[in-house]
């Protein structure tokens, strides 16, 4: 890397064989080069689906539709549901739904315009979801045409509905929920009842004000049997038309949350609750009229997972909008970094600009290098959802590979969804830190996309659990037919079906395998090299994988409370596991928007993208890769002033990268306030007392 | 460590020369023996004021005290207000001001009793520091007898202040303040203005709504110059008696903030606005009645530090009250982690408790250990202020030992500061998470602990300056009469000052000395040995300072403008440096603390606290002991094995931890509904719309 300075640097950055370290960047963009090359960074990070993401944006960037603050809890809640008019109007819940239900069968749109909302209001992204997405997914999914009518009316917002499946005592393990449903063939009737306090439903969306309907999970009994048939689905009316809740349905209030204050969180108890015999949403499973139990799929563990399958787009969109939050937070701060100055480094030299502080770069230029891998990699996630469904596979009859297929994308979805939603929670909060006091204040928008973010980390499942459900998945090499594995089975998957494992993962992308393919290994080779990048990554996952089977596989001969222990002594290793796993798929994620740029000053820019997330994870790691002695202490010091380097050259090219994230701009408009050339007294904007 | 299951575990524990591993503590503690325990780590924790807390801790522990959520900007702020009156009741002001002022005198159950407010209501801790910490700090430490009868009305709340220092322009940088404060000798006034719309007063406590008075910092102008004298303090009024501003002051709101809705920040400008002759806070510098300037302390840079001085006390605070939330946070989560299960290892086993998942008891028990390190170094930094205090000293007649001390003083108390507020800012957060979905309901207090302290990071000092000024002031060796070096000062500082520095740092307490004395180093030495634990912390802090300070003195001959850059390049450097002193200080007050137990007991449990500490801090570093060929990798994997060793030695005893900090109860009890046995559905207390 060409720089003035490398003799003052502590270590000099990456000198070795092959590739050598990219250019420093000119200091002073050209701006019509710069504008350039957000466009052509735009061009990639959009993705699939560009026409929807420009429609939503568009939808967004007027003051009436930006984060409301200070309201009341009623006022809160009435402008989201409010809103929802407006998303209903840019045809984003049609696509939830297939042709036959009144829908276009897009999916794709419609995950992205839910990504979207996530730029600007959180609150209304959840009541979007919450209504659409959850609760009209497991009606559109789960119910047949007999369910038809409640498809068209909750698409039009004439029934607003609940996804009613967590309860106080369960939720990331839904298997054991406690809600029951008994069928009564003499009136033919399914009676909810909530034996205990802790199966009451809770924290659910839609519940504490809108809600007039709800989609209860529960167990499912009939005559012939004491034990449950699995938890099922069962639409029910939990409010009469005037809002009070139907006799047999009590229904609280969660009042104030760490932020959505726009979405009515609510618990729901039933008390004898008798509903017709039509409301099982009887897609996978029925009982006839005279109690007689039936469904397509035999194994219930796989008709249970069938059935949760409608998650899977919940987590996505969950995770998508999360990263659409984190990118406007970085674009707020990085705004604000490139105007406002703070501190001079000798009296006789002008304030900097706080991007003009090494510090300072190592915040922004790391977090939005992440933010890039991150939405490549949800673009190719909702790319295949989009694409499974437009191959219309029957879930009651999938082929091997075809479940395989399908656990392997709910495995990577949840993997993201803890990805996006951990970079959320953390890059908000430092950007919130990174604009000083003007962070803290609600009207630049940090604080409320920190407090309603926040819970994005536990909600459609918590983040551990998903992490945890992707490393068992992995494991299990997507190979058995029912993933899901409890920790005994996992003791009992031995080392077997690994090496198969490792080749269909590591030929999963031709791009990679091509790299793969090239890639000849030395001691010196450059860190630059993209194909040793890749290496590196992968053997962190491999390695990490082999040895945690070599660990769980000592416990097979214990007793199961002796092997419980040693499960959860290997947890942590299990979470590494999976970290390692979305390191990787996010770096091949930038790789390969790397090979869809249209200009030559794009590829240059990028490629120092790719080289900042690659060795702020090989950094990360730093301590795993010298105990593995798979680095020496000199080449982590090397990647840690290339680090350095780096930012030096992005920074000043930071507001063309976050340009390119294309956030609606009103959102950082407040920012530029702090410009002092334009700068406007608070006190005459707003007196004392008039807020 | 004795472990019954270490042949599973991927690397053993420690098992090298010297001190042995700690051993497992007993699964299910007695529970008269934890009680004995948490009363002894409690003597320890309390420190020297232990009165102090418990009258607080009793004034805080009633319904009426517990924070609000959901209330309006108005009904937030007159809540808070209210309840200063309670707070001045405790006689916590008096302790601010000298006897001969009508106070006690007694700095320290002052500071402590800021500390403890944190644990309840941060809104009140910042409304209680504004009024008597900062702006009577200013009043009583800035002024002379002319103020006295302000002292007197403020102390008893009839003069509400504010501590108007920050502005728009600057927050971080006080010398480069824009407010004016010219002297006309022909009326025998100041005459305050503010030129320019960054020179706004920013984000000033008790402005908003509720001051008359405030104490203004700005550039001081007389007319035998056109130079400012540099910045004064002079306290104006700002408003009527009926709350409206005075003629030529304009004041505005700041509304909603990420928190703290009790605190009305709000912002001022001055429009020529005339204060008499006896407005200027003339302890340190005065203005005569024809405008001849005079100042006992004769260097302006000395004179302008130790006006600032008072700022050491307001810093001391916001760390240490931070220090209470974070320990208020962890023990909600601790409490809920004990009674909530959730996942059963294997169907035949009953569901675990949170606590006894080892990914969760990685969340809490560092934390825990790490809150523990910052509350006994708080403790100690809180005496040495309150010693200093007693001794009386006078600030314009220090002796080079006394200014050295006192410069050390404040950048322990930046350190602290720093390292507090990080502390709180990342625990609060983790342990919102670790409560799922409880803990993001307001009614359990977690995330309007996280709102409100959010900006604790940021106010006193923005924490990557904070830290810049303890490296600053370490590198100088507290030696030279005026810190405060600007970085082209560092870079003419050389390395001949450095030995006397470490010499006079390892020196400075004797329990560390004896330790450093009796060890003799070897390859194999354990782990768990205290000496070595602290001899690798000191290496690191030593190295660091070492090699920063041959990479800055290469920067000598360059121009300015090229030595600059060099200096911004070693910003991550300087702040490695911060961080490693604070490593060190704190765990050396963990091995003070230690000292005073008073059962054998405590001490076997206090010793894997340490131990735990230690660990966590090493392995946070790894990648850098292995860099430096300090440590071996086995070293370091050994570390991380006996790391887990330790949480799940710890894990039963976690309550008993939490137990220790005497958090209010009525702060946790809210989560203890979490227990199965006396849960109560919300539905049935609070239905919906009743919120």
């Amino acid at each position: 890397m060409s720089q003035e300075n490398s003799d003052v640097t502590q270590t000099t950055a990456e000198t070795s064989k092959g590739t050598p370290a990219p250019e420093t960047l000119s200091n002073t963009p050209d701006p019509d080069l710069a504008k350039e090359v957000a466009r052509d960074f735009q061009f990639v990070l959009d993705g699939e689906f560009p026409e929807t993401r420009d429609k939503i944006r568009e939808m967004l960037n007027v003051e009436e539709m930006l984060p409301s603050f200070g309201l009341s809890l009623e006022e809160s809640r009435a402008n989201i549901t409010g809103k929802l008019q407006q998303v209903m109007e840019s045809g984003l819940p049609r696509g939830v739904f297939k042709e036959e239900q009144g829908g276009t069968g897009e999916t794709g749109p419609s995950l992205t315009s839910i990504e979207m909302l996530g730029h600007v209001d959180l609150s209304l992204m959840v009541k979007a979801g919450v209504q659409w997405g959850l609760f009209g997914g497991a009606v559109g999914n789960l119910g047949t045409e007999r369910h038809q009518q409640m498809v068209t009316d909750l698409m039009n917002l004439d029934a607003l509905g609940c996804f009613a499946m967590t309860e106080r005592g369960h939720g990331s393990d839904v298997q054991s929920l406690e809600t029951t449903a008994h069928y009564d063939p003499e009136t033919k009737e399914f009676i909810l009842n909530s034996p205990t306090a802790s199966s009451e439903k809770f924290y659910i969306g839609n519940a504490a004000r809108d809600g007039r309907w709800a989609a209860v999970f529960c167990q499912l009994y009939t005559n012939d049997s004491e034990e449950s048939k699995g938890v099922h689905c069962i639409l029910a009316r939990i409010r009469e038309d005037d809002g009070s809740p139907v006799e047999g349905v009590r229904i609280g209030d969660h009042g104030f949350k760490g932020g959505l204050a726009g979405v009515d969180n609510g618990t729901m108890m039933f008390d004898n609750y008798r509903v017709p015999h039509e409301a099982l949403l009887n897609r996978f499973a029925d009982v006839d009229e005279e109690g007689n139990y039936s469904s397509p799929i035999e194994n219930p563990n796989r008709r249970f997972f069938t059935m949760l399958g409608a998650l899977v787009r919940g987590r996505v969109t969950v995770g998508a909008a999360a990263g659409s939050a984190a990118r406007t937070a970085l674009d707020i701060a990085t705004t604000y970094a490139n105007l406002r100055r703070q501190f001079a480094s000798d009296d006789s030299l002008p304030e900097n600009k706080l991007i003009e502080h090494r510090k300072h770069r190592l915040r922004l230029i790391p977090a939005i290098a992440k933010s890039y891998g991150l939405q490549l990699a949800t673009n190719k996630l909702i790319s295949r959802v989009h694409e499974l469904d437009q191959l219309g596979i029957d879930p009651t009859n999938m082929s091997d590979k075809e479940q395989a297929d399908q656990r392997e994308l709910e495995a990577h979805a949840a993997a993201l969804k803890a990805a996006n939603t951990r970079h959320a929670t953390d890059t908000i909060q430092d950007m919130r830190e990174a604009c000083g006091g003007a962070g803290y204040m609600a009207e630049n928008y940090l604080t409320t996309l920190k407090g309603d973010s926040d819970v994005f980390t536990t909600f459609e499942g918590d983040n551990i659990v998903m992490m945890q459900l992707a490393a068992k998945e992995l494991m299990t090499g997507f190979a058995r037919e029912l993933g899901g594995l409890k920790p005994m089975e996992m003791v009992m998957f031995g080392l077997d079906s690994f090496s198969s494992l490792l080749r269909r993962r590591t030929a999963a992308d031709k791009l990679i395998q091509n790299l793969q393919d090239t890639f000849t290994n030395s001691e010196e080779t450059s860190l630059f090299d993209p194909a040793y990048q890749v290496k590196l990554l992968s053997e962190r996952e491999d390695n990490l994988m082999m040895s945690l089977a070599r660990r769980l596989r000592q416990a097979r001969d214990l007793s199961v409370e002796e092997a419980a222990k040693v499960v959860d002594q290997a947890q942590d290793h299990l979470l590494a596991v999976a970290e390692a796993h979305v390191d990787r798929i996010v770096f091949e994620a930038i790789l390969d928007g790397e090979s869809h740029l249209r200009t030559k000053q794009g590829a240059k820019v990028f490629e120092q993208i790719r080289d900042v997330y690659f060795l702020s994870t090989l950094l990360d790691n730093a301590s795993w890769y010298l105990e593995q002695n798979m680095l020496t202490g000199t080449r982590t010091k090397a990647a840690r002033a290339a680090l350095n380097d780096l930012v030096d050259s992005l920074g000043p090219w930071s507001q063309t990268l976050v340009d390119a994230f294309g956030v609606p701009s009103l959102m950082r408009d407040t920012m530029l306030l702090e410009d002092y050339d334009e700068m406007v007294p608070l006190c005459e904007r707003r007196p004392a007392g008039s807020a």
